[in-house]
């Protein structure tokens, strides 16, 4: 929220904060600017006061749109040491600023220091980002936004899920309308309708099937033919294509006989994630849910990421994280001495706890998107977890 | 191409060059390793030899698929001075060594630096990105891929022509099949195709009319009815879903009675564009096109924004530019004393001439997407520049 900016500038003696944007869009920039459709801009926070854009002619009306005060600067620079010291002089800002967001190194090398040369004080930030911080409670408004993505998001995991119940089987064939049927033709599937629905694939779908789903971050063969028997894992994160919010959920499914070593796989993930759901509650520190889900893992016999950091074999990832206009937002799970994330009211966040075997081809994930209220955490999915499609 | 980013190297005399990843994917790390689909990493590529990937146990599958040579990192550093220190000893890196792409500013404060006292010599980029130099010219596997989206964004614009050859004009309302037409269902048709047709779009269409067309960079009303004897401007530019490469192509379309002043204005552009096209060299500077397009509507008696940079009326933008796995790449064709980018062969480029007239809601824009051949510039695109769609 940005009222939480403003107490984190307080509380670390900043005057004003500066999120260029060069072409590549960054939720930074996109939050602190209400979504302006520009290509490049400066978006500068004072203290207590609504940002200000600094844009260019040809992206005025899009500029003005944001509804934010906009200064139009009518020539490009080079020499961004002097464009940020004339940018800031010309908004009366002084005292201590600090830069966020994503920039082009080769523009920036040095910019700092040039500014500090011209008296700037530059504020240090030492890998803490203030607007992730700032983004990570969510107002009503973002929260709505996310909501919507998420009931569109169902729709198309249901349209999967009617394709496989649909699908005839023979031996290791698997057809649909008479069709042999692919991943990738899922994939298709998945990037239509989120399309139809409004929505972006930010990121590659991940739609990945036996060995691949036994790995986290495989997106899965396109060319590889649907098998029975085996895990399909459907991770599927779009966000909205004008608010730019995302939604994250994971089903693992599995067509014909099931094998009885995925069947008690499943049930395993699926106790994590009901106990980390359960267990969660604002105000408490997020590392502890991922300590609770390797504690159950370990007391399977599992191996985890705690128990062996270099394991590809069991629970290898973090249990879970934020969720706005980045797919990857402030709270972080990680189980790692810095980590001091709460989780905190307003709050979006995924739990999605999964295990994996490459040895023998298996791997499953569970995850729901969650609003954290005032005493637990809220599911913003349908349901729906069973490896039945 | 790579062969390039060698020279380069060699002339700036640079051992090694880094470039990061974090969650944002940027054009030169998405070139650098051949698209690796991970979620963080380090490119890094040491004179003459083939980039290394450096990534996490989570991402190994996405980064074995690149074939590059990988190290997998099983730790998170908050401490990028140490990480980049030990991994560039591990690779047998010595000499000098420059930071290319887009990277958190809050975690690259200081960081130069701190390798700099480590002993490290760090290369001063002063705004020039090698990595764009090197990615500027293609070779044939980059442009059969551009030409490959080229093919289907052009049947994306068939069917919004067929769709606007296909309304029925009372006065002033527009219907297709009935139903009253809006910018935002000609949007919707847009993004579906492009989709189905295995692309994204990264940014969103610019689909705007009349007021709004004269507004270079304005996106377009979604609500806004369809109105006849009104400029309709479609600029698309979408990127192959997997490949990440671009297309960009314009059209300004008009149903029912076409105004005179819009009839000239499209003239003009055209002849602009015609010229531009049949005039453009390999080993001329890019600039001196906008200088003769420039010469060409202030003769008309229009403002370009060499006359008057400040102007929103007449010619307001650069006449193009290069194509990639960016939508803006080099070379640049704005004339500043300090643009020496020369159209070269192997560029792939675009040449979109436009006029705009806010006061009476007109624009026009026309633009192709170009590949620089040895004696000419030859178009990737169908033809079909008339306001008729």
């Amino acid at each position: 929220m940005l009222s939480d900016l403003d107490s984190l500038m307080r509380s670390r003696e900043l005057d004003a904060i500066v999120v260029p944007m060069h072409e590549a869009m960054h939720p930074s920039f996109r939050w602190l600017t209400r979504g302006a459709k520009v290509t490049r801009g400066y978006a500068i926070k004072r203290i207590d006061r609504d940002p200000v854009l600094i844009t260019y002619p040809m992206e005025r009306d899009e500029a003005a749109a944001t509804g934010l005060e906009v200064r139009i600067e009518s020539s490009t620079t080079e020499d961004y040491g002097e464009f940020y010291d004339s940018a800031l002089r010309g908004l009366g800002i002084a005292g201590t600023i600090a830069f966020f967001g994503n920039a082009p190194l080769h523009l920036y090398h040095g910019v700092f220091e040039a500014l500090a040369s011209r008296g700037w004080k530059l504020h240090r930030a030492n890998g803490e980002d203030l607007i992730q911080l700032a983004r990570k409670r969510k107002d009503a408004h973002e929260i709505a936004a996310i909501r919507s993505v998420g009931e569109r998001t169902e729709l198309v995991v249901d349209r999967v899920r009617e394709v496989l119940r649909e699908v005839a089987i023979r031996g290791d064939a698997v057809t649909y309308r008479g069709e042999s049927l692919t991943i990738g033709m899922l994939k298709q599937l998945v990037s239509s309708e989120v399309a139809r629905l409004g929505m972006i694939e930010d990121h590659e779908t991940i739609l990945s099937q036996g060995a691949d789903a036994a790995v986290p971050h495989s997106r899965g063969d396109a060319r590889a033919p649907v098998r029975p028997s085996s895990p399909i894992v459907l991770d599927i994160f779009p966000a909205d294509k004008t608010s730019g919010y995302f939604f994250d959920m994971t089903r693992t499914f599995c067509i014909g006989p099931i094998p009885d070593a995925l069947r008690e796989m499943h049930a395993q993930v699926f106790t994590a994630f009901t106990r980390a759901r359960d267990a969660m509650r604002p105000g408490t520190p997020a590392s502890s849910y991922q300590a609770l889900v390797c504690d159950y893992f370990e007391s399977l016999g599992h191996a985890t990421t705690r128990s062996n950091p270099a394991t590809t074999t069991g629970y290898v990832h973090g249990l879970g994280h934020g969720v706005g206009l980045d797919i990857h937002e402030k709270p972080s799970f990680q189980l790692t001495p810095s980590n001091r994330d709460l989780v905190e009211e307003g709050d979006i966040v995924t739990i999605e706890p999964g295990l994996y075997d490459p040895a023998r081809g298996l791997g499953v994930r569970i995850e729901d998107t969650f609003v954290v209220v005032h005493d637990r955490v809220e599911t913003m999915c349908r349901g729906g977890y069973e490896l039945e499609p």
